[in-house]
């Protein structure tokens, strides 16, 4: 396993087999020598694509982080009433955690003990501030309930959408279609799960 | 650290320093010489208490077991219309987890590599599957939105629920009061975000 194939890796597909193996084994538990067996080329080779395994880390969560803060900057997520933009961003989150799922989910699992994880967690950070800022603009324009602490809505409401890492999986094997994934995540969220009479 | 401390361990004592290694290191990452090390007494000393740690794992997610299948015996789980049933077995579930933060949170995380750990996984998905029966009776009577999937629906639901393991810290540091979280949780999830009007 350790040897034999022909090293025809870029950066982005050595990029694919880290992040399975930082998913599978986490980030601390993972060495290059594990990555040099699931990539099944040498860990010099390895090298001559990247610096190391702190390099493939700080890849895969800028992939994460690109796309969540992309949103922000899209026309539904800036215009408009706020209500609107909250409910806009919680659909494309939802969105962007299935397009790009394992990068994701190595994002939400980082705990901050080197530079980089420290690094991705203060962007994570900044990202769940700018929903926060958007929801609390929509209590004052009265669309959310304020019978409840936002903080705390925040939290669930980032705790349902980053659920999805753990438990979903694509069309077809036994999947869930993504539109109407996203769909029902935001009027659940956002109509709740009572019946309206 | 390996050696010198007496051992004045109980199996459940013992258990909490087992709970808290586990919930840092993984249960698979987790070895006899680990426990040893975090407990400060010597593996033999650990073996008279237990008879290895997929003992441990047992009576540790056992316990989070029972308090969540404890709920569904409750007067508020087995009494009255499904709707009011499903909210109460929600309310309390955030009490277990809240109470139990440790037990469950090993219990969330468990994958199924060892027969133990597939029994919890199990047991689990019994759970989900009682809840989910709950809410199918609750579409049923009218009183839960009929317009989406209800599976979806669940997973939802206790993907929110769940998150609390990753993010709730108890009073006083920082932390959320719990009943406040219960109630704020059981009005986001069944009559939503959008303030009613």
């Amino acid at each position: 396993m350790t040897t034999a194939k022909r090293d025809t890796y870029t950066p982005e597909t050595l990029l694919t087999v880290a992040v399975r193996v930082f998913n599978e084994r986490g980030y601390d538990g993972t060495s290059m020598e594990h990555l040099s067996k699931a990539a099944g080329i040498s860990k010099s080779s390895i090298y001559h694509h990247v610096a190391g395994k702190e390099e493939l880390l700080r890849r895969a969560v800028s992939r994460a982080l690109d796309g969540l803060f992309g949103i922000l900057d899209e026309p539904g997520a800036t215009q408009g009433r706020a209500i609107e933009r909250v409910e806009y961003v919680t659909r494309r989150t939802v969105d962007v955690l299935i397009a790009e799922l394992p990068y994701v989910t190595l994002l939400l699992r980082v705990r901050g003990n080197t530079k980089t994880e420290r690094w991705a967690m203060e962007r994570r950070r900044e990202f769940d501030q700018r929903v926060t800022d958007l929801l609390k603009a929509a209590v004052a324009d009265g669309d959310l309930r304020s019978d409840v602490d936002i903080r705390l809505v925040t939290r669930l409401l980032f705790g349902m959408v980053n659920s999805l890492v753990e438990w979903y999986r694509p069309l077809p094997d036994g999947g869930v279609d993504g539109q109407r994934l996203a769909d029902t995540l935001v009027r659940v969220a956002f109509e709740g799960m009572r019946s309206s009479r």
